[in-house]
């Protein structure tokens, strides 16, 4: 009964994260109804992210006529403090907060295995191939990895990665988060946020 | 520190009904992640729908050669029996049943003032004379608004438009939905679900 188009259409937005068919099919009558032009702004939208191109230094993307992004290229920043984040996401969430002035690996999601995958490897012997050729040694890596038991194992495991090659290894703080509640806290963060008390 | 692109996709997909900024985020780095054929993939799902055309007679959209969507063009309904739906979803989740073998008019939204657009009187008066020409009167037409307070205020301007053309009219029956509990109804529906009981 639907026409192909609008079929392949919801049959391709319900596969994205956290779309669901009948988001998806709400999406399509929506554009469908907003009329020709707004079809070929987002058709556009869509094309345009092939103009991307992956930082040779940290992977993060860019549109820029050089091989590095905009974090990389720049002199303002200081390349010898590198945070490891999973996802690109997670970089644009500590770029947000305005308080780290370094450079980023992006190293990709990390299995649940406690194991990196082989393009994880290279990403990781390109850093340290990087941080050697530069300075030696860095002054501070990062690992941003999320606070969980996963994040945590191989937070373990990249840091031994990355010893040799650097002055310090931080993860980020923990605690209590803004405007949460000791009472609903659970015993492991409350804990680290007495460790850390200041 | 966002390239182009990466902003663009963002703002268009967060202005879409029920994706937030976050969403559009995650979205546009989950498709850059899986490549050029996939976003090839989406760009053409998107293109397609350009293709769409609206159906001369009731307003649904259709693929087809004729101006007849495929509901319109079909000889084994009955065309003497028309719902009136708001949204092209609500045709779709009344197929969906299987329960109605008649033919729709796709109204548009309407509006919470009880009155109805100019596109959308053009769109009844439509329908007034091609009853008139076909069968001077039609068999039955359901209303399928919603059963809210603004749709039942639509339903009865909407019926009294059409009264001289249908020799009956009715709405959509009322009661504890499948799965719902008695404890939970609320009076209103309670009631109707006594009144039409059976």
């Amino acid at each position: 009964m639907l026409p192909e188009p609008v079929k392949n259409f919801i049959e391709i937005f319900a596969a994205l994260p956290s779309i669901g068919r009948r988001q998806a099919t709400r999406l399509v009558f929506k554009l469908i109804n907003s009329g020709r032009a707004k079809i070929e702004e987002m058709e556009k939208a869509v094309r345009d992210l092939k103009q991307l191109e992956i930082c040779s230094r940290c992977f993060f993307i860019h549109s820029n006529k050089s091989d590095l992004c905009s974090i990389c290229q720049s002199q303002n920043r200081n390349h010898n403090i590198i945070a490891i984040v999973e996802k690109e996401i997670d970089l644009i969430s500590i770029e947000r907060t305005k308080k780290f002035n370094g450079r980023y690996l992006v190293l990709g999601e990390l299995a649940k295995t406690g194991e990196l995958e082989s393009a994880q490897k290279l990403r990781l012997n390109h850093l340290k191939d990087w941080i050697k050729k530069q300075f030696g040694k860095a002054e501070e890596i990062i690992i941003a990895t999320n606070p969980t038991t996963y994040g945590d194992i191989n937070a373990s495991m990249i840091a031994k990665e990355l010893l040799p090659y650097t002055k310090k290894i931080t993860r980020l703080g923990r605690g209590i988060p803004t405007g949460g509640e000791i009472e609903f806290a659970d015993e492991e963060t409350l804990g680290s946020a007495l460790d850390r008390r200041k």
